[in-house]
């Protein structure tokens, strides 16, 4: 091989495995870790960090790259060296931009921030971050300026997140979206609301956890190569390909609250661990985006979990696990309580219908943050008026409202929440693909077979990891660029049968 | 403070939270992490260990610590900067001593012999690890002679584990005991044995590790800064002195594993959640040898946890707990079982007056191996013989015999087992000096009030972590050097008692 190759791949394998032990001690902390063990472990998540910053950073990582050049100039776009010289550079670039100072000055300021959200939210009381919101606004304009050249400040942001993507794509695709949503929810919450009292009844941990553990094996998630433990907040993490778990969390009273993040998790989690192999210790070892990932995480959340076939076949066996609980409640009152759509003020909680009008909002404040057009001081106000306006519903308090998500008192204002929606719409375009040349599937589901769709997936988007931009893998995977056309047949002929809507 | 001391402890307390980061890495390993992460957590763990290395070896250390000896000598002895520059200085010495390419070489082996062992040990063939351990031999050799000018080459590998303690003084302690020993040993197994059925009936894992994490609570154990989780070989971890954790392992038809072994271990965490948390980050900020560290959990385990007192508190609760096994068994049957004396083949399961005829056997291996008089191929046998001689019972196989251990399979040959009994000489000499200051601590006990024996440990041995010696703390502890007698006085008056000798 290639000794400049073998040197790039030796110094990227150790920066990978620095990464993926301090994911471990990301993982450890929201799992296990006893709270004693809280100051340690900061300082040890810093120091792996840093590290991994200055070895990634490291000016005979940018020289490799030169010398690499006319190599990965010699081969096709789409050769694995090719792939992994030029997404290295991509990342290289951006990352010698930031200076390691400001790296250092911005998330010692976000873990002050983040420590002053978990308690301001309780407490309903967003004077005590806003400060800390002010900077965090400045901060990411600092950091966005980094990168001049873009139309937008927001677009340097947008693209650490979904490469390819600016404010102005961004806005466009929103735009057409919200054209058709507003009108969508508008006709079917007119309509008297589904009943989902038999997900409200008492349902115990233990066996919500054991049901959802055998669903997402029935999917495919492989459990010699992951985990699911429990933590406030559900997510996925990658130590190596070869370990990529989930976490989640259950509600005794709520049977959508584990069951739909297990799924989603787990199609987080089935993205990374069908990564080619032979990627591993490599920056192509990853989800090529935020929206492409959440597009798999919806995909198997909602595109199939939340699909009628999908519970023809799993529904027999949830009765029977509980049997006091929906022994008497039928398939069809079990599938309208799963996709209720009613206008409400959390997003996670948010149904299919309602969910990107959320994300919206959120997007279009960014944006205005960053440009000054609205102040930090504004903002508890500003999201009153445009949640009452767009979903019609208004919080009462900030819990509800502006402190709801953790995103910007944990990270940058910019690019946090457009992959959103991006990985819904991406995830009916996907499906529609996979059903093109696969029309058994929806057949397949309802007798819970899963391996075509999962076969699918791997091939057309799961084994590339990053080697393709989200744009390319839309294009190669459904023949045609990223369009709203698929996400809003398949919510319209899916609500429309729901809620009977002409 | 002084500028040097500032920078020697800003790179120690790198050097630790890298340590740290490492113990989670084999933490997980060896609780939650699934099979497939087993590849990349060699290398994370390798990576985090050559950093470490590489960064305590660094000359500037070096320099650090030659700057500041002026700083030390002006300092009496037991002052905390003088301390941490002594400590460093020994270790620091001990590290360069060791060229990086044989810490690489002999790790990567140790790698390879352990994973051989895993699969030698139940299919009891010696034959698949004896090139190995051949090896580790030449290895462990190779080891010591970085430490010329010791009058054996096991004492460089000694001092690794308990620093002050040589061949000579330990053989010459064990020829001690074991003359008081052997005739102890034949005197009680010539009488019935106790009858220990009642703990081999069928006991719920989850009640046992209910009942098992009350006690260490009522001990002292610190839950917010540590935890108990199950592995396959119990331990004791640390990731600062906020995260101490210990894993257990249960057996349904064995009462005693689960519970002796997490008395054990928390033993070993309250030494060491007990150092002054001044010392974090340092070298001090450790116990000090494996004698005085095993000290704590035998005496927790043994001294304290297998008395009468204690299960005078503890048995009326265990009876309800367990109502159906042991609701008609009497304290004095109890009592009986739990410290069951018998010749036995496998070390863990010795009880207190057999277990360390074991570690003796060990040790002697070790130095002939080093020495050259005992072949590894000719182990199997010998180890046969010297059972049959010392404890009156030969095992049929390797598996309960050679293979029983990890450590040579794991570690370097030569001072791997001392610790052990020196541990367990200690216990009853810091018992003992705990005693003659508290005379009510066996009644406290008895109450389930164990503050002040705590208090004790924690003032006389825990608080000052690697600050002393091992014989200093035992000299400053109990006002005499390290001795057999209290442990003889104590094994003949527990079990004198319990076996009616003369």
């Amino acid at each position: 091989m290639n000794p400049q190759l073998t040197d790039l791949k030796h110094r990227l394998m150790q920066i990978y495995d620095l990464n993926g032990a301090n994911a471990l001690l990301n993982w450890d902390q929201t799992t296990y870790m006893p709270r004693g063990g809280a100051a340690a472990r900061g300082r040890q998540t810093a120091l792996l960090g840093r590290l991994a910053h200055e070895w990634f950073t490291d000016p005979a990582i940018g020289k490799l790259l030169e010398t690499l050049r006319p190599y990965e100039e010699s081969l096709p776009y789409d050769h694995d060296d090719a792939s992994l010289i030029r997404v290295t550079r991509r990342d290289y670039e951006r990352a010698v931009r930031i200076p390691p100072d400001f790296v250092a000055k911005l998330n010692t300021h976000l873990t002050e921030t983040f420590e002053l959200w978990l308690k301001a939210r309780p407490s309903n009381d967003f004077s005590q971050v806003r400060a800390g919101l002010e900077k965090t606004v400045d901060l990411s304009r600092e950091m966005a300026n980094f990168f001049p050249g873009r139309a937008h400040l927001a677009d340097a942001l947008i693209e650490y997140a979904d490469y390819g993507m600016t404010s102005a794509s961004v806005r466009q695709l929103f735009a057409q979206l919200r054209e058709q949503l507003v009108p969508l929810v508008k006709t079917i919450t007119a309509q008297p609301p589904a009943d989902d009292s038999c997900l409200l009844k008492f349902y115990p941990e233990d066996a919500q956890l054991a049901f959802g553990l055998d669903v997402i094996q029935q999917l495919g998630y492989d459990f010699e190569r992951g985990r699911q433990d429990k933590t406030f907040h559900p997510f996925m993490t990658k130590f190596s390909l070869g370990d990529v778990r989930i976490t989640t969390r259950v509600k005794d009273h709520d049977l959508r609250e584990a069951l739909f993040s297990t799924i989603h998790e787990a199609g987080h989690a089935m993205y990374e661990l069908g990564i080619n192999a032979g990627y591993e210790g490599t920056p192509l070892a990853n989800g090529t985006s935020a929206g492409v990932h959440e597009s798999q995480s919806r995909l198997w959340e909602n595109v199939v979990g939340r699909s009628r076939g999908f519970w023809e076949h799993f529904y027999p066996h949830l009765q029977a696990t509980f049997r006091e609980q929906l022994g008497e409640v039928s398939l069809d009152t079990f599938y309208g309580a799963i996709n209720k759509v009613e206008r409400s003020l959390i997003r996670t909680d948010a149904d299919e219908v309602t969910y990107n009008l959320h994300i919206m909002v959120r997007f279009d404040f960014e944006l205005s943050l960053l440009e000054g057009s609205l102040a930090v001081r504004d903002l508890p106000e500003a999201w009153h008026e445009r949640y009452e306006s767009d979903l019609g519903i208004a919080p009462r308090d900030d819990k509800d409202g502006v402190l709801q998500d953790t995103h910007w008192f944990s990270g940058v204002v910019g690019g946090a929440f457009q992959g959103y929606t991006l990985g819904n719409v991406m995830s009916a375009q996907f499906y529609e693909a996979a059903l093109r040349q696969h029309p058994t599937i929806p057949t397949e589901i309802t007798h819970g077979q899963f391996g075509t769709l999962h076969g699918w997936l791997k091939t057309n988007i799961y084994q590339h990891g990053s080697k393709f931009t989200a744009a390319e893998v839309v294009e190669r995977a459904t023949g045609e660029p990223l369009n709203i056309a698929p996400y809003l047949r398949y919510l319209k002929t899916k609500y429309g049968a729901l809620y009977a809507l002409s």
